[in-house]
């Protein structure tokens, strides 16, 4: 770059060709994307662009349609983000520019999305017709279309979608009990490897941060379905059987998301069925070994990037709470009010603060995670999801 | 930003303004930073930028100072990077335009520095004149600067240089056999715990990714110093006490970086002292479990984001080899010998390549991390270390 200039002024072209760059690119500022973030605005179908180094609002981009259930993933350079609304749409959002660059209405019901390691594809998992629909993540243009026949021949609802290593995406069939392993390291020709009767009705599913194991919740009876992406020749595994029963199901009033699964190093923290507490899981076995009494039904369960402390918010008629239990003691630590309908939570990626959605009180609050200090409101119009770009770095995310 | 040249035009100052942005900006692109990264040149002062989507250099930096020994730490949003030199020199770097935009000498001789959980303040660790300074990382205007005397009245070079959470720098005094907590939550006031006679000349240290464990290795005597830091009342421990039994140290031709431990979800991979020999190590109860034979002496021994694969490479004279080990068989699946003086090596952000440094080549190499298939080669001249910016998102690094 140095001497830049100098050649520049004895050549009017590419002078030109810098002052039309900002009229190309919206007036964009240049400014590193590592601290910026979305927050989903779930009933203007509008996202705002925020960042986390002095909280504020950078814009709002408008027109993503049904963002009723909405999430999101990055470009592997985290400029943008693929927005995947409840109707079906798939959105890409410039962050620089605030700016909706791509839309496609890929289905009529959809329920997430992932990209692939390499972040040259994005697949959406459908509800309506079923399926897997993938695209280029340059230019949106659809380059697969994996329709989810199960073994009984009748196409299903597709959840759980889940992106791995080697070029694979990992998903669950919600009609036919199945799970399926896709590598799309040629897209045109996707090679599925198909577990069936894996358990009934697998209704949403996570993956480990390294990327190596599944595991799929089950609506239609106790336990989960854990598949070894390192050797799928042992086929999917029951962990947790109890976990779920003598539980009456219409008692849950919002399903537990399983993304908000808590790791940390030999311990994962994660909702219970149904109950007011959070159960406490070795990861090496799958044995509970503990619960911790908690305020209301746990919605998301998760770990500081420390793995020190836990943060959970809760369903109605409880979701005005935020309770923050201690790792090492296995204790509620602290208990806050944010506000009316607390929706999701997002940490800063080194884990100094964490952000928290206020749906009904049209805001979102930041807190110190050290002090448990709120140190900014920020405001959004009926806030759910909260997604910063660091995401784009993660496997699963 | 919809509306946003509508309005422009009928502001004049508004449309100067954008006009005039790129001129201030060095006509800088505008384009996410996630993707983007930094490699060393050891002996021109220099380095490169670059970007891991399309495997290209995007700029050169100069004037750094000398950088026969340096590492970098990047700004909480990705832009910038901050370079050490073995000259005490300390280096701002703008990625986005591809400029010096700061330096400061800030001492006679570095070994290194860290960036706190926040991002506002960047340490460095010093051996000549010892002690520690520490910078806004806006301005690298000096905050604070800690004198590193030990109990035994002297000064000490400082080394192992590493941010944990809650506003906190930890570090080893190398003469005088101690490690220091350093609370810069008020900067111009550090409150330092400091534990003594921790055990003979720690030489480097790491910090678990967690923020959990400090690690320093011990140059005078066998094993490591370990300190939780959850728990500082239990003050330094000793673990692998056998670690570098009985090996002559005249015969150690590069001491090993301790940065460069691969750490999976239960084990350690780390390098033999003075032996063709990784270790692994359990995570929990550091006991060894294991060792495996390897072509030469191991400098950094990495693991893949997905905990999968090891890779190795060696100190003169088998530094033109690189080894790759699978985890779960823990053998050695794959040698390569990407040219003469194997330096460094980086993962893309998920773990789909890995970038390799090749000094005495002049040149990096990028292989496929799944099928070992070299997919790139880009010019570097005298290249060692490489840094991409999702390091900014992960504690310790």
């Amino acid at each position: 770059m140095r001497g830049f200039w100098s050649r520049a002024l004895r050549r009017p072209w590419l002078m030109a060709a810098c002052l039309a760059l900002p009229l190309a690119q919206g007036c964009a500022p240049v400014r590193g994307v590592g601290d910026m973030g979305v927050v989903i605005e779930r009933a203007s179908g509008s996202v705002e662009v925020v960042e986390t180094t002095g909280q504020t609002v950078l814009s709002r981009v408008e027109g993503l349609g049904d963002l009723s259930h909405a999430s999101l993933v990055y470009s592997r350079d985290g400029r943008f983000g693929f927005v995947f609304g409840r109707d079906g749409g798939l959105s890409k959002v410039d962050l620089l520019t605030g700016q909706l660059v791509g839309r496609v209405m890929q289905s009529g019901n959809s329920i997430g999305g992932a990209i692939s390691q390499d972040g040259k594809l994005v697949a959406v998992a459908n509800y309506q017709p079923g399926g897997v629909r993938v695209f280029d993540a340059e230019t949106l243009r659809q380059v697969a279309d994996i329709p989810a026949i199960g073994a009984d021949g009748r196409s299903s609802k597709v959840v759980g979608i889940e992106d791995s290593t080697d070029g694979c995406f990992v998903f669950s069939l919600f009609d036919s009990d199945e799970i399926w392993v896709a590598d799309l390291k040629v897209p045109a020709k996707p090679v599925v490897t198909k577990f069936t009767g894996i358990g009934s009705k697998p209704y949403d599913a996570l993956i480990s941060p390294d990327g190596r194991y599944y595991i799929a919740g089950l609506f239609g009876e106790d336990g989960f379905a854990l598949l070894d992406l390192w050797n799928l020749d042992a086929g999917v595994k029951r962990v947790l059987p109890d976990y779920g029963r003598g539980e009456k199901r219409t008692a849950v009033y919002k399903m537990p998301h399983l993304e908000g699964w808590g790791m940390t190093e030999d311990l994962v923290f994660l909702p219970a069925m149904g109950r007011h507490e959070v159960l406490i899981v070795e990861r090496a076995g799958w044995r509970e070994v503990g619960r911790v009494p908690v305020v209301g039904q746990p919605v998301f369960v998760m770990a500081q990037p420390d793995g020190r402390r836990i943060w959970v918010n809760f369903a109605h008629p409880d979701n005005g709470h935020l309770q923050v239990i201690d790792v090492p003691s296995r204790k509620v630590v602290k208990s806050l009010q944010p506000g009316p309908a607390v929706m999701h939570m997002e940490f800063t990626p080194r884990g100094e603060h964490v952000w928290v959605s206020v749906r009904d009180g049209d805001r979102v609050e930041v807190y110190d995670t050290a002090t448990f200090e709120r140190i900014s409101t920020l405001p959004a119009t009926k806030p759910s999801g909260i997604f910063f770009t660091s995401r784009a770095h993660k496997i699963g995310l």
